[in-house]
């Protein structure tokens, strides 16, 4: 893997972490409360979703601050579904990337309303952001909204939960992780090429691009809670196996789910040939991802 | 009371009704969470948000079902908020008017998601509003977001929660209830008088009678809660007492917070004049809801 693409995360986490300190300004809001969105905002993130936006975005346009605040809502959002993931009542986590959770640092009510703040904010967002017209902020809070509701991850939200006590079948398992984790990921990639005013057509191709994307990405995660390094990852590993969760190795063995994984990386690339962005960043941040150890 | 103002209450609780189950399509939302999210959202609520918007609107329009899908997100964020706030980690109820409260009849993941759907979904609605120009739904979106975020709902919820265990002044008292309750019913009467295109000096004046039924609906929930038949209520009463909450009786006496809410009611009603709209439903529910016995 080239030097280039580790630089170009690199530089995209940066971007993002400065717009989001920008953005998320403490002032009228109560200071436990700031303090509770601010502690998981900035708890380390990868910045997968924002880094996919700006990618797709440069592929088709040239004046990437336009998408420097939608990326920062996306990435709101996505840190409140952490947080409230990581309830008691929900996954029960006490730790996250080697910190505590929201819940354990501040208190479960705190942490609850911390995730609605981000969530509301992330919409407050997009509706102020003076880059946009306002035919573009109804189009992304639209395909927002539709991507993070209950036909979106919360809606997967509920198929998991509902997966850890029957055990699903591949194509079942396909439908968790779309709604989950593959709208939000389709929602950053298209949202990108749509401002940069990519063609209905191009972004057509993309959004298949990104569904394999966000496969890739979770059989991925999987296949590190069987092979990762618990120290790279910020978390133990083996726990998938251990409460019997559906996941691709569980369901495929190892080398199934490896061999699983080439088969969305090879129609990921195709698709991503017919959006004519092949010698884009997405192509090279579809392999980085599909391979990361982290 | 004129039988008149409770025909259009009844009227106005039909049509948010009605708007509400069009609205809400289960299609493609996984059953469970589908079913999670109708309990609470028809279990007899008050729709006090969506009645003070269609009346806001009529004082100075004249196509109603402008706002209806206005109203009907405005609502599905206050159930949300109901939902999240019942939550063992926030007030723990069992009960709510009557009924099982989501998280008792479900489970707590579920209706924690179950809030954060209806929350999300209603920025969808207002997105995909074919009776609005893009132009409205960025205003209303703005507004919605600001008023039910960090600076405004969700604000008020852990302004409250320290209030459990501080005492508050009256000032800082105030404080919890405009942001907590004021915020959305600011939002209900701004929203139907901007769809209603009022003029900006109107709407100043609609803002400040908006503070004040805010206020006017919380001393009397507090005075409900010492006075009132619990059989009406569909809650016991002497709860606030019984865990030394900040309320103005605890904080007035039960006569000085009477005192207080009348001197609400006198400013409302001035600025109520200032707004063009004495003759309009607003005053009829002015009166109706600070003597409210439910």
């Amino acid at each position: 893997m080239s030097n280039c693409i580790e630089q170009y995360i690199e530089e995209g986490k940066q971007t993002i972490e400065r717009v989001l300190k920008n953005m998320i300004d403490g002032n009228a809001i109560p200071k436990y409360l700031y303090e509770s969105m601010t502690y998981s905002l900035f708890a380390g993130g990868k910045r997968l979703r924002p880094i996919l936006m700006f990618a797709s975005y440069e592929a088709y346009g040239h004046n990437i601050n336009k998408v420097y605040k939608t990326a920062a809502a996306l990435e709101m959002i996505h840190t409140y579904s952490l947080i409230h993931d990581d309830l008691p009542a929900m996954d029960d986590d006490d730790y996250r990337r080697g910190k505590l959770t929201n819940h354990k640092h501040f208190d479960e009510a705190t942490a609850i309303l911390a995730g609605d703040a981000l969530l509301t904010k992330s919409f407050e967002i997009i509706a102020s952001d003076d880059q946009l017209t306002n035919d573009e902020k109804v189009f992304i809070i639209q395909q927002l909204a539709n991507a993070s509701g209950p036909r979106g991850m919360v809606g997967g939200q509920i198929l998991d939960i509902e997966g850890e006590t029957n055990s699903l079948n591949l194509h079942q398992l396909e439908k968790v992780h779309e709604l989950k984790t593959g709208k939000l990921i389709t929602f950053a990639i298209v949202s990108g090429a749509y401002l940069a005013k990519a063609s209905e057509q191009t972004i057509h191709h993309l959004q298949e691009f990104a569904q394999y994307l966000g496969l890739i990405f979770q059989v991925q995660d999987d296949i590190l809670d069987i092979e990762g390094d618990p120290e790279k990852l910020g978390k133990p590993v083996g726990s998938d196996a251990d409460n019997q969760k559906s996941t691709y190795p569980n369901l495929l063995g190892i080398d199934g789910a490896k061999q699983q994984k080439e088969q969305y990386v090879k129609k990921a690339n195709n698709a991503l040939v017919l959006a004519k962005a092949n010698n884009s960043y997405l192509m090279d941040l579809l392999y980085y991802f599909s391979e990361r150890d982290y």
